[in-house]
């Protein structure tokens, strides 16, 4: 996980850099990443706000439903804390009046406009009228993509037990049984290793293998069939995101030679990655491996970067030109449609000084785990 | 659920009371309601944007990201679907150009602006200069705020199921047991009827009783003490929310005394609930009850309505005015402080003609449930 100095410098830099007065965090990944903790109701109740203001000068200030007091004062790192009376108290006056009283009346402030609603960014433009607002999304995208390595340490754990997870529902499921029962194992299995909720669960089996974001259901698993996963939970603030695919026994060639051509491409786009390679490249390294191969790819991004929330920046899709660098953690998840329906994996992969590294695997999945067969 | 012809009556009759051209809807909870389905990743991925137009004369339109082609086709009931590239199409110009195709580019257009994000709200005043954006997330509030008999029905089942879940899970538990095994039966119990996610799992013993929004951890059940739960699922498009409180054998006279009292004050408040009475005064007679009884209240709100999301209109909190009406369906969740932490209960209520009816409990929780019996 990040740490408060590592976070607080990463801030001051960003200020200075873009000349800002302040930044404003609102997302509960912009919040969690400078104030050390955020909300899951800024999740489930979006307009319970938490806000952090970010100065040179002063130490932040943090602004939240007061219900949250012991949660903020426990968890986080912020000393000036704004608890707030939720329907009694408005947020963003209360965001106004600590910019205010900072002497920022007239500052440029940035703020994640791609987060913040237009109701309250109107209300904070009514209150403020002489501040210059910037867009301050690409700023904490920035600050947040090359990771530290206790946030490294961190997200290679949280994948390993989500991939784990997968690979133990897997293995202990056996013919007929439903899609539901082995995703109930998946959840338990990243509970037991303090996953604290679930982000995503798709998971197919059958005619299903078409739908790219089927949830599980009754639906049974069959011989010579397939199970597909993309599964991501929450660790505290960080996530976890990890897509397999596992193949029934008695397994037909066709499935099995799918199956490894996809991992091929993977591995060999994985083993060409270097610092400086724009995204972009990683996205037409997959698409040219998979028409090559004869597989029929049409994915809109091959890979995203993650931490704090799902799809962090950069992202593998053909319009990201960032350069990677090392310290960015991501995920490739290529998937391409064979007849029986989509095939799917994902690997965290770290970019270091001369290439990329893989993390968190728990098992070599180049090789197709083979479910199913008599006991 | 909510059908297609109760909810595009109920739009019909909005534009033409507000006089507006267009309502568009962008949250998961309007979405569903206009389109009949929405996308988990709305709320994992908010950039990846899903919006429906919905005007007096065109049949609605639905823009969303192709990656969801077969699941707005096969679970959604709109015929006007506009699938768009993820990264490579702008969402926001789409619906731009939707509106103009409309006739609409001078109109009167509602649109959700405590979801729309300030970036998309500046992307579509550009596009369309002339357009009035007017606020329409009240209107949207008081069209789903009086549910139709299919939601009534569906969300008796879900809240039944979670209760359910929750007293199946504390019954099985025993002394020793941790807070995560509990939690991860819950959501066992409901998946296996139905649930598709976790919406929200607090669950606490010992000293995190005293945490508002504490997360199942490793922390075990221990003799006199206490269990309490606020728990919450998807099921589907829906969701459903329940807190409860159980006490451990041998259970204290205090924790007795206390947990009746509760009840006692939550059961004369939902008997003196009648229509008409304002949503305000539901908030005012259980602080009232609470004071008298002598216990510790300090709640912002006492209960919401609920549907498609969890904190729906009208609220139950000292500035929510709205006159309570026949088919709301409302989430009523007194706590009180006592010594050894938190005591929640929660109940869905339905308001009739002449008062109000309690819906999907799954015993009588006016009696405590006591855990952790020898056996």
């Amino acid at each position: 996980m990040i740490t408060r100095d590592v976070a607080l410098r990463r801030v001051s830099d960003a200020l200075s850099q873009h000349s800002l007065d302040a930044l404003v965090a609102v997302s509960p990944w912009n919040v969690a990443y400078t104030a050390g903790t955020s909300f899951f109701t800024q999740r489930t109740i979006p307009e319970r706000l938490a806000i952090v203001v970010l100065t040179a000068k002063a130490e932040p200030a943090f602004i939240y439903c007061s219900i949250e007091d012991e949660h903020a004062r426990e968890e986080g790192w912020v000393s000036d804390l704004r608890g707030y009376t939720e329907f009694q108290d408005k947020p963003m006056l209360l965001l106004a009046e600590s910019l205010e009283e900072k002497g920022l009346s007239n500052g440029r402030i940035g703020i994640e406009m791609r987060f913040l609603v237009a109701k309250n960014y109107e209300e904070l433009r009514s209150a403020l009228p002489n501040v210059e607002l910037v867009e301050a999304d690409p700023i904490f995208d920035r600050m947040r993509a090359s990771k530290s390595a206790e946030e490294v340490a961190f997200l290679e754990r949280i994948t390993y037990w989500t991939d784990q997870a997968i690979q133990t529902a897997f293995s202990a499921c056996e013919v007929g049984d439903t899609e539901r029962s082995i995703g109930d194992r998946m959840i338990v299995e990243a509970n037991g290793n303090g996953a604290t909720g679930l982000l995503h669960l798709v998971l197919a089996t059958g005619p299903n293998l078409l739908k790219a974001h089927a949830a599980p259901g009754a639906t049974r698993v069959e011989p010579r069939g397939m199970i597909r996963t993309d599964f991501g939970m929450y660790w505290g603030t960080y996530v976890s995101d990890v897509a397999r695919t596992a193949l029934v026994h008695p397994v037909s060639e066709q499935s099995n030679s799918t199956y490894r051509q996809l991992e091929q491409v993977h591995q060999k786009v994985i083993g060409a990655i270097r610092p400086g390679m724009p995204a972009s490249e990683v996205y037409q390294r997959y698409k040219s491996g998979f028409a090559a191969a004869g597989l029929n790819f049409k994915m809109p991004h091959v890979g995203h970067s993650i931490g704090l929330t799902v799809h962090e920046y950069p992202m593998m899709h053909p319009f990201d030109q960032t350069p990677l660098e090392p310290g960015m953690v991501i995920m490739l998840e290529p998937g391409i449609i064979g007849d029986e329906g989509m095939y799917h994996t994902e690997d965290m992969i770290l970019i270091t000084e001369d290439g990329c590294r893989i993390l968190g695997r728990s098992r070599d999945w180049g090789e197709p785990l083979i479910v199913g067969r008599d006991r």
